[in-house]
């Protein structure tokens, strides 16, 4: 089989996406030869999909199929306050947890100075538009990006950037997560919970 | 995102694949997103390829474009030795080899008698017939099924069934694998490397 015939050339498409190696490559392409025709079809169907059909919202840069996105057209969420998260995997994330009745704002990143990922390869500048019109009348914003280096850059520039209009800019809790135990937390992680303790 | 939008038809179109879970699926997915259109193009042609122009060889039952394929129809390979697999990774890890130059016969899976997998639902009865035609010359046929419980099983229904026709039936050793350790191989393992061993 040294030709690219059609299973080796499904073998390296496979092998190009994220974390699929060649083995495993091997193990779906085999599969998806196994089952019926209607199988490739419909996975085949929802790549072009999710290609042609989503794009992002002009509001909040969420991934959407239309435009503004559902939570921007959505009656029923609070203007007043914006959560800006990395991706939109994490809105999806903090849309799982029912907690938060406010509005999104997708960066598509963080900055990462050292690999030259800078404010104008996120959708920072579209953050500071929406707060610029005064009519949409939004109190906080979160920062919800990562607890780690390049999310807490992220989020210390987005406070300073803001810094010009009248907002409260949050920052989501660090701490032992929620079943955690004490004594196997890194120290980093345990040390901002004690920073970041509240009265009970 | 309660509804089917693209993107959730996506991610439980991918979670249907073996081995990837609904969060990998969702890794998966936000990948394709980010990435250029043409990678979902070439990936979403991949399978729809291997599902319209991949069949099963007449001769060995092997998965191929061309009818019959390379194998059976190189005039290199040997038309004396058909070695018997379950699948065609199997054929083509032993291919990788280098050290078998005969032809195959691709079975489709194994006898699995507890789960009501019998004869009908392997192609065994195409290999009968291939050996039914004695101007194929067959003189030896090597069952390369795995050694495991299954395998074997499949092995040694084989070997009988084959029995009315001049043909020698032949397994692959089990044993050590190469670079092994006596110390660490499991007992039945090295019960069988014994039992086959050779002269040196």
């Amino acid at each position: 089989m040294a030709h690219q015939d059609p299973i080796a050339r499904l073998v390296s498409q496979l092998a190009r996406l994220p974390g699929i190696g060649e083995k495993t490559a091997n193990r779906l392409a085999f599969h998806i030869i196994k089952e019926p025709a209607a199988f490739a079809q419909e996975l085949s169907e929802a790549l072009l999909g999710v290609k042609e059909r989503i794009g992002l919202c002009t509001t909040c840069c969420n991934l959407t199929e239309t435009d503004p996105c559902w939570i921007c057209q959505s009656e029923k969420r609070d203007s007043s306050v914006i959560c800006v998260v990395e991706g939109t995997p994490d809105l999806m994330a903090i849309e799982r947890t029912g907690e938060f009745m406010g509005r999104y704002h997708v960066l598509h990143g963080v900055l990462r100075p050292l690999e030259g990922v800078g404010p104008d390869e996120i959708r920072v500048r579209e953050l500071v538009q929406r707060l610029s019109k005064p009519e949409q009348g939004v109190r906080e914003v979160i920062v919800a990006t990562n607890p780690n280096t390049d999310g807490e850059t992220t989020a210390l520039y987005i406070a300073r950037l803001l810094r010009p209009f009248e907002v409260k800019v949050t920052r989501i809790a660090s701490g032992i997560p929620i079943g955690g135990d004490l004594e196997y937390t890194d120290r980093v992680t345990l040390g901002r919970a004690l920073l970041g303790r509240r009265e009970i």
